[in-house]
């Protein structure tokens, strides 16, 4: 697992310089020129070299569903998305592949999965996902996605329609589970972390919300959660809570600089500052909250007020895609139309910055991961510079950024150890992967959905549609 | 040139089908289930078979610096581009085949190329891009871009600026240069169009706009202009015309039903009238839009006033790609944003429709191009539903658009001349591209420009910020 990069592209301030990067067992050792070769030679020229992004908000079972829900907001959509579970874990196994095979051709080493159980096979779940992220050996961040309400009490006003039932399980059952899953799976020296995640302030009580800090407590885990993603959000928490849904979170001490909070499109200023007191992160998933409609996340504020934000693909099912760069481009550009002011615009360092470090300050890794930095875990991409997306040559960060990079990744470690060599994949067979999915899935359109139906009436009501 | 398509997913109402499809003499001359094989036989299994789109605005050889130019609002931007001419013919030749590849990779079987022309060598410059089009293959709708005014006439209050110059040439001289080039060029049959194409109401005079519109006239041509892609364009023609952009360019006969638009970012309710009175077509580039941090077009109001509205991809270093199936994607689901109610959001095969049959209508073709339909012309194109980024199965041109499609297209047809066989071109070596455009090349970064030195304090003073 010893190698020595040769003559990488490596971005420098104001610039690029040609470098060479030592790694031994699986730590950044040297970086510099004419470096003695220890371990395999890998050849950098006409290559930039980055730090492995992380997909830092994503569902991966939401694969089986990407490009057949309509367009529709976030409510109707779960509806959608509900009608057509339940799945099983060769699915959930082969959705996990998928999702690290597709964030490492985009240049992610490691990704968040905010894991959906299948009822009754919680820890079979995450099982499955611990062994497909395993396989792949991208660097895994597993949150599974538990709620103790039902999917009406989500919706404003959704607890007096006559089909809201109770959750079928209890909060400390649920509890239960994911402290099973800790012990079991926690294991971050070997690339698999667990996270407690309950699914937002629209599904869980405050008992989960603290069951889950309590915790993060115990066993130091991160934490994560959907935050103020649409309207109607906003709309409940304030009849929830009579107040904010930042505010809160932040009453009941679930925000702290280890907590991960993906969307946040609706906050006001005052949210803003209670994340930036409390050092929460924002995961900006931009691709998902246009596709839902859910809007634009105030980013350019977040940056301003020194919140940290990285990015996430979200579900491949409101994406419809796991291509981080594709995130990280629309995330960065999407903002120069809510500020006249282009001297805030983000640039494209600045983009790959919070897509890298950004990341890792979020899972509070920011001294292990995010740079290429001597002494930090050698999680990182090399992009072939030739490749016809990203020629003629011009300023290769800015290509990579803001171009349609395609078919670029030519190598890509996780902890030192080679995942991608020349394009392809040295620990998973992607024919093979291909079939798999090809074979459980058929062409098809969908048009009604009981569950849509069953709440679209109430929904448009009360959003004034 | 004749071929038959065996078993190739179509889409029908509601759903899909399996189907053959024969061409004859570059035109489809049947549809249906077991038809006979004429000419080549295609194997269409797996894949999913669609009029070929239309890139619909661009500047190919703004390539040359894609992923260069820092984040700036479009006025800067320019100047900045302007700081890195002149071009030479080699680069022109380049960059068209590098647009008409890349187009072509994302679906796009027709190019309208608002063609920066080297001044001094105009004619030069056309006959290089019409030489590369035909070299490809592909349909080329060739807009030599002009103006008659100089580039600080272009901001509001410009004129007064200290180093505000009138243009270097006459206006008639302009408009003879075009007529030869429509003389010798406007050969629709062979696949070459020319369009009278100012550049916008910023850098031209009502006399470039009437002599182009007398020529579009004479010769029966299509007109293609920028039209209110700024709010600092929108101040201009208050202040050059009294009334707004679109209302002067109707005043004096500019607009009609072949006159496609791009941008179109800041127009009224009114505006909107006067574009569905006139059949004018609406060139939507969101990525450009958003990366220039010019607005969002609303594009929802177009389609519901029964605008046209079509796709580009806009010049390579104002998006900084050149794949249509991303300008398609975003220019969907970007809108959903800008209307809470979902029943107005744009769904992918409406997307597919103005992204084919849109661009046909937007150039007078929608007779003979832009959809499958017996007696229209044979420009196809055929997908790889097998291809990674388009698993599972679901619904193919829900995939297509809202995934994040790489490697797809299998095959594509021009005038029934096949381009792409197999995912490989047949009529121009991509690797020697590559090889040149990496030669005449070279990693840079850009920092300070002179051209945005001199006008960026009087565009922050006339923009408030």
């Amino acid at each position: 697992m010893n190698f020595t990069i040769k003559k990488a592209l490596i971005a420098v301030t104001n610039g690029y310089t040609t470098t060479d990067v030592q790694v031994v067992n699986g730590t950044i050792t040297a970086i510099g020129e004419d470096l003695d070769i220890i371990g395999t030679e890998i050849n950098g020229e006409h290559k930039l070299l980055l730090p492995g992004f992380f997909n830092a908000h994503t569902h991966s079972s939401e694969k089986w569903q990407r490009g057949i829900i309509p367009p529709l907001p976030l409510e109707l959509w779960l509806a959608h998305l509900y009608d057509f579970t339940p799945l099983d874990t060769e699915q959930v196994y082969l959705s996990a592949l998928g999702t690290a095979v597709e964030t490492l051709l985009s240049g992610g080493t490691s990704v968040v999965d905010h894991l959906v159980l299948i009822p009754g096979q919680e820890l079979e779940t995450i099982t499955t996902a611990v062994r497909a992220y395993q396989q792949v050996g991208i660097r895994a961040f597993i949150a599974p996605l538990i709620q103790d309400e039902s999917l009406t009490a989500g919706l404003p006003g959704g607890k007096s329609l006559p089909e809201h039932e109770s959750y079928f399980r209890p909060t400390a059952e649920t509890l239960g589970i994911i402290e099973e899953a800790i012990i079991k799976f926690h294991h971050p020296e070997s690339g698999i972390n667990i996270l407690v995640a309950p699914t937002g302030i629209q599904l869980c009580t405050d008992a989960l919300f603290t069951g889950c800090a309590e915790l993060s407590e115990r066993y130091q885990l991160c934490r994560h959660t959907h935050l103020l993603e649409t309207k109607a959000q906003k709309k409940l928490a304030q009849e929830k809570y009579g107040c904010s849904g930042v505010e809160h979170l932040d009453q009941i001490g679930f925000l702290n600089d280890k907590t991960s909070l993906a969307h946040c499109v609706w906050l006001t200023d005052d949210d803003i500052s209670i994340l930036a007191k409390t050092q929460s992160t924002v995961v900006h998933n931009p691709l998902s909250n246009l596709r839902l409609g859910s809007g634009i996340a105030p980013v350019l504020k977040y940056i301003q007020s020194g919140v940290n934000v990285t990015f996430g693909c979200d579900g491949a099912s409101s994406n419809d895609s796991q291509d981080l760069l594709e995130a990280i481009k629309i995330g960065s550009i999407l903002h120069n139309v809510t500020d006249f002011d282009y001297q805030s615009w983000i640039t494209p360092r600045q983009a790959v910055e919070m897509a890298s470090l950004g990341g890792a300050k979020g899972l509070g890794l920011a001294d292990q991961l995010g740079s290429l930095t001597v002494g930090k875990k050698a999680d990182l991409v090399l992009y072939d510079l030739q490749s016809l997306s990203l020629l003629p040559r011009t300023d290769p960060i800015g290509l990579l950024v803001l171009g349609r990079p395609v078919n670029v990744v030519n190598c890509a470690w996780v902890n030192g150890k080679q995942i991608i060599a020349n394009g392809k994949f040295t620990t998973v067979d992607v024919e093979e992967l291909k079939t798999e999915l090809f074979n459980r899935s058929q062409w098809e359109t969908r048009g009604t959905s009981p569950g849509v139906a069953q709440i679209e009436t109430h929904y448009r009501q009360v959003m004034g549609l």
